[in-house]
């Protein structure tokens, strides 16, 4: 399998993802077509041991900064771009998947404008990986931010994408999902989520209903489906609320020397607790509803999070998900 | 000043309601009338000395349950409910606020239909007091649940009432008011957001931009306006990731035997987190909008809760809250 994997995305590109990316060809067995500007990439792999493994360079002379304010424009500027470039390889069917831990919005608008949405889908979705008390130790979020504004259809054809994801790359049998609402009780919600739930029970997925937000961490569900503003929030917050509690709870750890030993002794439950919250497992989530497999790390992933990120773009591709989302939508009509 | 207090609204009620008000009666030479079955009542305020102390109980025979599902049907139904007959005398103005730990729907309902709105004010909201890192500790959030669905003029309105409340009560001078969305920059958001920002621009706040999730717990303004989706949505996630955070962070501690006794002697740091992110010391949050002081507690407040909720009554009135909304409101249109 082949995947193509953009050298200039992220807070710490190129060196961390040409890292992350020799590890994923050791480990993973995996093709890998590094994108970038070909004399700092290539300076990166020669810092690497990579006798023998499948690593190319496609040369790109321009780069979408990780803060670029209008990314559909900056991906209709820059057409020799890493991201740009990288696409189009998918569009060519010259890779099976793309990787990037770039701007995510720039990936978006990359992917509308070169592969287009599977044909019957409304609107594509960002999804994450979320935190929560499921049994796998986390829910699957979507949209994240790709459409602020929703349409009842949307939200369903969300539903049947995260499902499908779930089940196919999460190995969750039967997913659970929910949508989320202001009040567990049928009847409660916006107007979106009051015209999307019969949309909801009507579809082929094991809908269980309303999510309220303390449900989300919660392990209410396997699958999150909501609007991309209130998702947005809901990532963003949960981030916030988490650095503000650690906080807090370093400030009053350092106050006292008994406190400065408890938190010592403390320390590898800190480090275990960062562990499972920490996204660097999972590494990327994708991008659903274009057509290929295109998956979004985090801006400020690490080589690890990086090589995992490639790892579930594989995955992804192995596990049949743009055929069986096809199905499903196919289902869902029939 | 006298404060009319819903005996047998919240989960511990009457018990710690009782309790509550007789140390708001004697701590802050508050009159006080507690509204509810008065044979429970009268046996709950005979377990406390209160010799001298201005506590009246007033009899009303019906209870709005905290699970009731259809709390307007309920407030229309169980007219002799203690949260209709306090309602009734904040009405006659034979008292100056009214405190509930009761169900917060039931009491939007019931300030609705007995008060009505402030004149020129288009849809109430409730709020709430929320951890972040302002000078003062907290910022205050609406709509946390009253309008699902919002136009621009509420959000606008939502502003400048929580501006005044800020400033009046929560002490804050210039209060910094900032709205919910996808994205810092300018020009971020759903088409509700996007449309309410020129509104807020125009209206006499200290409007500071666009907040992002992540940014609410950080401080980044002291008003937070939203709708009350995404309100509810916030303040809920907030308290499931608390608790995931905190519940992990437990399981983790007690795993072993060093972590076990690094967790006793940082016990105190905890203790001190959970002080700081704890709602019972401000006790309660307006429903702002609605003509008349209604202050609504968490359903769970215990005595300490309940004091400090009827104290917030007390200073909602002292401050002239509902008189600055009116020339907040007419210095807008002005």
């Amino acid at each position: 399998m082949k995947i193509v994997v953009d050298a200039m995305g992220g807070d710490l590109a190129p060196d961390v993802v040409v890292d992350g990316a020799v590890q994923a060809a050791r480990d993973l067995e995996l093709e890998i077509v590094l994108v970038g500007q070909r004399g700092t990439v290539q300076a990166e792999l020669d810092k690497h041991d990579r006798a023998g493994l499948p690593l190319t360079v496609l040369h790109a002379s321009e780069v979408i900064a990780m803060d670029e304010h209008n990314p559909a424009a900056a991906v209709k500027a820059l057409k020799d771009s890493s991201m740009v470039v990288a696409m189009e390889m998918i569009k060519r069917h010259e890779a099976d998947a793309f990787f990037t831990a770039g701007h995510s919005g720039a990936a978006l608008a990359a992917a509308l404008f070169r592969l287009g949405r599977i044909r019957g889908i409304r609107r594509p979705a960002l999804s994450t990986i979320f935190p929560s008390q499921t049994p796998q130790g986390y829910c699957f979020v979507l949209d994240i931010g790709a459409n602020a504004d929703c349409k009842p259809e949307y939200l369903a054809q969300f539903a049947i994408m995260g499902s499908v994801y779930a089940e196919r790359v999460l190995g969750v049998l039967n997913p659970r999902v929910a949508i989320v609402s202001n009040g567990e009780e049928e009847g409660k919600g916006n107007q979106l989520v009051q015209e999307t739930v019969p949309l909801l029970r009507a579809t082929p997925i094991n809908f269980v209903g309303n999510a309220e937000g303390k449900d989300i961490p919660w392990g209410v569900a396997d699958v999150i489906v909501t609007d991309g503003f209130t998702g947005n929030v809901i990532i963003k917050l949960a981030e916030g609320v988490s650095r503000l509690l650690m906080d807090i709870l370093k400030e009053e750890l350092t106050s006292s020397n008994v406190s400065k030993v408890g938190a010592l002794l403390a320390k590898p439950a800190f480090d275990s607790v960062k562990r499972r919250l920490d996204y660097r497992e999972y590494g990327g989530a994708p991008l659903l509803g274009v057509d290929g497999v295109v998956i979004v790390g985090h801006g400020r992933s690490d080589a690890w999070a990086i090589r995992n990120g490639i790892r579930m773009a594989a995955q992804t591709v192995e596990n049949g998900v743009l055929e069986a989302i096809k199905q499903g939508l196919a289902q869902r009509r029939g």
